[in-house]
């Protein structure tokens, strides 16, 4: 069984994303499913459902604890049914009736507006992307870090717009990577899944009325969607957040940060494969239709369309949130599901592509130290100015027209120390300190950094 | 048979998008064995590959012109086995090549890399998706024409920065309406929609290299592009456009352009049709799974959905052309695919709601006329500063303040022309014209608008 | 002294932004010549510069600490002299030279590359201007606070889709309004806005050499940054962040979302104070250049425009780190600046217009309780199908149809409680404990929501 | 005098855009009163207005035509008087009437509403920047052409998805940016500039009343439009577009696309300007503040940077035209201003230093060649399957390993025609005629190409 979701360029649909469907409209179904179930559920838990007509539902849909149900409702009917009214609750309600023992329907869908069945099922599925996604950002890192200590003195060219700039290390490199997707994975780590449970207009009116009619005071409707939630082990909402957009918004951010972490990875892995450059190559590359040579960083590709796409999806959350007018917007909401799930769907791709290609990166060593030695010394030519005993200011634009012209930087200089001055592998500066910082091994206390704050 | 096309909202994935499948994940496969066919086809009307060839692909694959082909690739295989070289068409050629007599396999996909199939798909997907766009858009500004004409004369509250401000037609603003659809109906009508043949580097060197071992000369490659593009019924390009992205982001740019201008309707009736308001309800209206009063305008909401998505998505477009580097670039192509796709989508159902809510919209003249009189005559209260014999300009904000207070502007002024100024009927300036000339009735042609230059 | 920021509608760019212009030009001058002064300060701070060198540099660029410095550097000369390499730290340096002490030359911009000071200089900007937003923000939940303690009470229409739906309270959706910005300036306060010290490849090579020529040792330069964050009251980074740039794309976040939450106040206000509708409006208003008594909810137009264009600029942010290739990407860093600023001058000038709104908002008692008798009744006809002793659930689209037919709810009902079921106010759940759980306010222990987790 | 406009990288807002300041505050300005002086004419035209008041209004604020007049106006007063409003018109207005003589006041601003003024304006400033930008477009190409004409033969790598592909030419790839970027001018030559006259609410109402306060027929306001657009140069309107956005996102959906065309060239330059590859380099370059010997493709970087954000600044255009609700919306129309202005200056720097990348282009013919040769002989790969007779399909994997592993391409082969085979300058295709189509040369008619149909 392939344990790697299947990542989608896109022309074609994917036939499912991730290999459990993570994503998938089989599995947003599920969800929506689990929360009407759930709901059942959390009325019998504060005390006004019956337990048995929340076990009979529990029962006629499959439940099995969050988004793992068992039922029959078929999916393209209820796509279908669903473009009329906007959203496909209202039949799935209708549905899910006919689905359990009649003395159980009242209890299906009991107070619940659309919004409180879609918005907390876009959250459940996002409860099951989000740790995969994290996952594969923690394996990455791990394949990172195993790269940074490796090749945490391996020297290369830094470079800046585009240009070679001062030495660096192979390991440094890696670091940063590492560094941007450790940041990104605690973020999404950190973000909040919140259960949406307000009814028709935020007020939790009708739940106080069933309450009421059962018996119940205000207090089990209060109780409500902390028992709601559980079932679903998301998080007790504050409030209800149907206008108050920071949910989706705060997972659409941390989304894309992760996605622009791999792009990152992504931008240099491609430009150092470049045929030119030759640094680095993915362990498995792509083909070509018509040239048999080709080995493409395929991964590379895929992420760096990934990242620029993910920021104008994620904008369009922001969008919708500051346009969520009333107590029920008027098109912002609608605007956001098919907004997250392709964002979860790239980031579910991007981070389990990152893994792989951090896992496989190749590094050749030759073509590391070719390119470093590729300007004849001028990749140290910053050095010079902190060298007047060497070489006076003045003459350093003449030391570098030389090199330019094709001397070695060493023989320019000429002189005992000349050959360690030029020698780019002792002007790394803190790149050592620097890698085992990010990758947790310190072992000169001298040179540890100082806890950010 | 449903002659709408679904607008799916996106919480489900449609599982299709319009009852012809114009933009489904088995029209972009038919679409990209239409194109495998067309090359096989061109090549023997340039006179290079055998008739025989030709036919027995076309036979093979069961050609009937353009798009409509009857083959047995398997969707799904492709979508999976697409994923690890980043596309589709490696795969696919493989399984044409299986599916066609041996002696015709070499004319398959002769020359060609993945970018010419991919690219001249799309434009093909887009050839069938953009004339229904724009007959549904032509539909929406029949209704509105009619609307326009039929209300020419009934005066309304003009509103800006949400408040009422003077008097202006229910015509004219169906009429602009017209304009901004029709506009944009134009635009889209005139994207040029060409073919892509350029090969592995955008020179065509395969090609020739066909060519010449099959006797012919260099020619042939030359009008092999128009070839191909008249099977397909597509633009002959002026040159490959491999990384000359303006068919993607013009055709981009008019999809984005529709969506503004159906948006801009969807965004007048949400408006109009508030409780408070009412001037206009949608023909079929919205139900809610809590509140059975509700009679929602779900098309607007689903419009205003669509047009809060299109333009980030019209950017992603942008910012692949711009980073096209290379002879093909490494992500920026890739992320064309599925947001043009997510356009056309988007278009597709936009223009077919605009259609529907064009059609069914119900005025309420009581409504109308209700809101008019609201401020009691403040309205016209910027007619005041040109009736200088009725009310001096120092004296105007004393006739508002007492307006303010309660009183109606007519008994305020007092005198005999006091009910005509404050009669908002009477200030509605060239609004019939205006829509006149939208509609194409000119009946004074005193008052005839000279022609756009 | 005027207390409130400028806020350009962005016809005429500002001449400050912010009277204390936080983010003009100037200030961002001021934030460059502070960085290169803390830098000198910070190589005395770690024992490598001589202490007279930092009090030269100090005195004579007028530094009183992080961006309070007093200098004489022209500022559209430098801005001119910027163009040709791209960014302006070239020529400023040259400037600050020959305005320092000539014993003290060499310890101006030691070791830096532009991107230290570039970067430094942007989160220096951005701590000044944060904590005026978060100080906004808090002056606005102040107003709101009150505004939902004093209006907890006061039932009004919920409205979904445009429609009137359930009641609900002022004070709740003052609440709603709440609770979204208090999360926002929440998120904006825990931004860390970390100081950049990496030297031209981010191996901090030349500090290494300029503290070993001055017979330091590595140590040194790994206390630098610390030192360099500290004289500016920045945070301590991690590491250099050159490449890595989430501080970037977290603030932008940051800022976004709370343009959002103030846009959903200004989405609301500019909707509740149509003229149809009436219930609330702005202290101040904007007046008009054509009609006199136009009385526009001019901030909150502000507020929109500001929530239209921010997130789009946030998602520039994002392509750019995404796009941060190799040790300085090649135009990925440079779209960075303007959108920033950008971000942070709208983000500024929508604090303080929120702040503004909250505290003149005005409500109108009558039109609140005008509009929710609007539908004589069918706002509470989602509690109908709670009440079966009352009317059957199958009864009920009659008992809508007759309302809708000019009958109130009441009457149609008929009986004892039909006048109780029927008045809105007896229908509004949980409004005020959640109004309580958002002011801090809660007197009901049986009604206390149980806390997020 | 400089004659290329200055392009602010954006840390520091330019003094000037452009050395006439076409898009600056005080150019805005300018248009603003030219375009209230035009009214004034415009009135006078269609013979309402007193010639004498129209002489008075021009003399008083300099009229030269068209965005050309000499005021008094206070820039930086009329910036902060603007804020309240939130447009600058109203207190414009009172300035100007100050300003002309006490006859002619009335005549200032006549039947005018704010948007009136500011869209023209807007469009004025437009009409003034465009053609600046095409004129450096169009230089850009003759650079571009000169560059194709010269290195036609020229043969080069091509690269697909970052590696070698197959043979190009320098001379095509030129006439690729070249197509490119005579696509977009002739977009953008082709954009519509209409004047905007409505009125308070689009009916030109106040300007019917006013022309028969003076005894004018309505037929003097149905030709005002015509007239007022003129005087300044601009198309006059089909009718007023003040919620029919499309002159706002047709102007800036060329500019972007413009920018688009330049980014595709600056990002083949940043690429081929490598350290590593080297082929081409920018004519001056930009330096370092750190390192001596760097050489930046600083005019690249400053493209790509515009090429990251434009794209953005366009949706937000798109985003207004569609949420341009009502007679003017509330905060749609203001999310216009700075952001197509912002996209005017960043497309006239773009085109200036585009013009200016094209003309001082430096191509290196040893990294050219060297390049070539770097596969020894695997960039003609995909010819060997055309070559049959030379290499069996089956063994072509074996002889491409072969070369991978040292040997060149020309000795696996052996025999005769291998060296032929295995040179890539034989293997071009049709570059050479693609690239005389392009630049307008065509030698040979046998290989003309068709024209796009």
């Amino acid at each position: 069984m392939p344990t790697e979701p299947a990542f989608d360029a896109g022309l074609l649909s994917p036939v499912t994303v991730g290999h459990d469907g993570t994503v998938s409209d089989a599995a947003v179904l599920d969800a929506l499913v689990a929360v009407e179930v759930a709901l059942t559920r959390a009325w019998a838990a504060v005390g006004v459902a019956p337990t048995e007509a929340a076990e009979a539902v529990s029962s006629a849909l499959g439940w099995q604890g969050a988004a793992r149900v068992e039922h029959h409702i078929d999916l393209a009917a209820l796509a279908a049914a669903g473009v009329s009214g906007g959203n496909p609750v209202i039949p799935l309600v209708a549905q899910l009736k006919e689905s359990v023992p009649s003395a159980a329907t009242a209890w299906v869908h009991a107070g619940a507006t659309s919004q409180d069945i879609l918005d907390t099922a876009v959250m459940l599925v996002a409860s099951r992307a989000v740790p995969r996604i994290v996952d594969a950002l923690r394996s990455a890192e791990h394949h990172l870090t195993a790269l940074a200590v490796t090749r945490r003195d391996q020297v290369a060219a830094a470079r800046t717009l585009t240009q070679h700039a001062v030495p660096t290390t192979v390991g440094l490199r890696a670091a940063t990577w590492l560094r941007g997707i450790r940041r990104a994975a605690d973020r999404l780590e950190a973000v909040e899944l919140p259960a949406q449970l307000g009814g028709a207009g935020g007020t939790l009116a009708a739940f106080v009325a069933i309450a009421a009619h059962s018996g119940a005071d205000a207090g089990a409707a209060v109780r409500l969607p902390a028992a709601f939630a559980a079932e679903l082990g998301l998080r007790t909402p504050e409030a209800p957040w149907h206008v108050t957009r920071w949910p989706v918004t705060e997972l659409g951010d941390a989304l894309v940060q992760a996605i622009d972490a791999v792009g990152k990875l992504a931008a240099d892995v491609a430009t150092l494969s470049r045929t030119e450059i030759g640094e680095v190559a993915e362990g498995s590359s792509g083909g070509s239709s018509a040239m048999p040579q080709k080995q493409n960083p395929a991964r590379s590709v895929l992420l760096r369309s990934a990242a620029l796409r993910a920021p104008q999806l994620g904008a369009t959350l922001h969008l919708a949130a500051a346009f969520a007018v009333d107590e029920r917007p008027d098109g912002a909401w609608h605007a956001e599901w098919p907004t997250l799930r392709e964002l979860l769907r790239l980031a579910l791709g991007a981070a389990a592509n990152a893994d792989e290609l951090a896992k496989g990166l190749v590094v050749d060593d030759e073509a590391v130290t070719r390119n470093l030695g590729l300007t004849r010394g001028l990749i140290v030519a910053e050095r010079l100015s902190h060298e007047p005993d060497l070489v006076a200011r003045a003459e350093i634009p003449g030391v570098i027209a030389a090199v330019s012209a094709g001397t070695a930087l060493a023989d320019v200089l000429g002189g005992p120390r000349a050959a360690e001055v030029a020698d780019p592998t002792g002007y790394t500066g803190l790149a050592g300190p620097l890698t085992d910082a990010a990758t947790g091994q310190q072992p000169d206390p001298s040179l540890e950094f100082p806890d950010p704050a």
